[in-house]
């Protein structure tokens, strides 16, 4: 079965979809996305995720290009027509097609929309989480608003593939504060050695994750102690666990930071509740 | 007549050029891009721009999708096909298309290439230079490295618009030291009150314009005094003249910023000097 992507209006085969060359998503990284999880079938935490993108699409003063319940079912049609059990649903808004001109285009344009889907083998996922996974850490060399959840995305790509030539799965960015802001695309965590939960502040600095929020939810119910603050690197190499959290990963277990072990080098007890209690939690917001 | 894009190997009507929505330029401005002015037909100071190419590629590990000669060939023939004898041609290399993950593809992909064209009325900048332009400030808000010529132009674009906004040309941007770096798409230069040619080093956090090479080498045939150093907003307010540079605007005089004006508010002797005498260095270099 071929792909299905939606592209302003239509739903085309995803190989042989494409936008303009003039869409400013290419020319500027001028637009804002979603990633949302897809399992069983259902879209999880979307009130959270379309809460974010009215706030980045705000953020960056573009319109929305359709209306949200519109979008709600060009996100489940593009889930169905792909068959996506589990998996994932992306969705990325530019500011349209235009002449190349820093500016706002003069005539305004309708923004320009893309939804695609694909599936994502849950097994691999719980392996992983089974085992942890390694992180690194590199300087968070991003701009001043990693909080809009736009296409600045370089910087990310760059600590990302890092990581991957340091066999690891992902980068832990580091201010120039010396303070861990987040991962190249999660969120970080860690149980400190006194046992409270702690992860950054949803400051400027960091995207605002939806599992993260979630999580949090989680992390409330089981009467977890917990710390908004921000972490250096030296801290969560002596916390008793450490991880970090996605639509896609969840709560993933981070066994070792820059090749040393935290904790006892396995996925920690808080870690894997705080995963196992997740879509419990997720079913009700 | 209608404008012809090259997109990877082809040349297209302008208004059905695309990309795949998978082009990593699309999904994380994962590319790099050059501006060359054309002037009567010819491509002004183009071995600067290959050679700042070569180095944007180099830096972001990206392979160039053709050789040098090709490419110029490219250029050429897309200025032709447009019919352009003073304007832009603009090229965009991208890391390729390959399914949505951060970090480099996996299974090795050419780069993606495109190539446009466009004539601008050169008597519209004539009437700009001799009345002279605004400029505003703005905090600088870009990645780590605005040397790399990257598509991390968000930024930029917002800059640009809040100058548009506050009926202003370009806006310049100030980091966190009080310094300025450079304009949304411009480097920035003074004459200060001594009478010196004043813009900052090529450093990490400006563009290496080529423009503003190729206007050094004028100053030094024009026996200027020329420092190399970055100057604040109350320098550049203090200053006898200012301009920016780009392969777009040459040396635009700037004639107020903030809303306040430089020197007597009038286009500089300096500034003039150097856009009048561009063209005959640019011819040699």
């Amino acid at each position: 079965m071929s792909r299905i992507a939606y592209v302003n209006g239509q739903y085309l085969p995803h190989s042989r979809a494409g936008v303009s060359i003039d869409d400013r998503a290419l020319y500027f990284g001028d637009g804002v996305y979603e990633v949302c999880e897809v399992r069983e079938g259902r879209l999880i935490d979307e009130p959270r995720h379309l809460a974010r993108l009215r706030n980045s699409l705000a953020a960056v003063r573009i319109a929305p290009p359709v209306v949200e319940p519109a979008l709600k079912r060009i996100l489940r049609e593009v889930v169905e027509r792909n068959r996506v059990r589990d998996g994932i649903v992306y969705l990325q808004i530019s500011r349209g097609v235009a002449r190349r001109d820093h500016g706002f285009p003069q005539i305004p344009v309708k923004a320009s929309l893309t939804v695609t889907a694909r599936s994502i083998d849950r097994a691999k996922g719980e392996a992983n989480a089974e085992r942890g996974v390694k992180v690194i850490t590199r300087p968070d060399e991003r701009w001043a608003h990693p909080r809009i959840k736009t296409l600045q995305l370089l910087p990310n790509v760059l600590a990302k593939q890092a990581a991957r030539e340091a066999g690891a799965y992902e980068a832990w960015l580091v201010g120039a504060d010396g303070l861990i802001t987040e991962g190249a695309s999660t969120n970080a965590w860690i149980v400190t050695e006194q046992g409270v939960l702690t992860t950054r502040t949803a400051d400027e600095a960091i995207l605002h994750g939806v599992t993260r929020a979630t999580l949090l939810d989680v992390a409330a119910a089981l009467g977890l102690s917990v710390e908004l603050r921000a972490f250096s690197r030296e801290e969560a190499l002596a916390a008793r666990e450490a991880f970090f959290s996605s639509a896609s990963t969840i709560a993933m277990p981070v066994v070792t930071i820059d090749g040393l072990p935290i904790g006892d080098g396995r996925p920690g007890p808080v870690t894997l509740a705080l995963r196992r209690r997740f879509h419990e939690m997720a079913a009700r917001t």
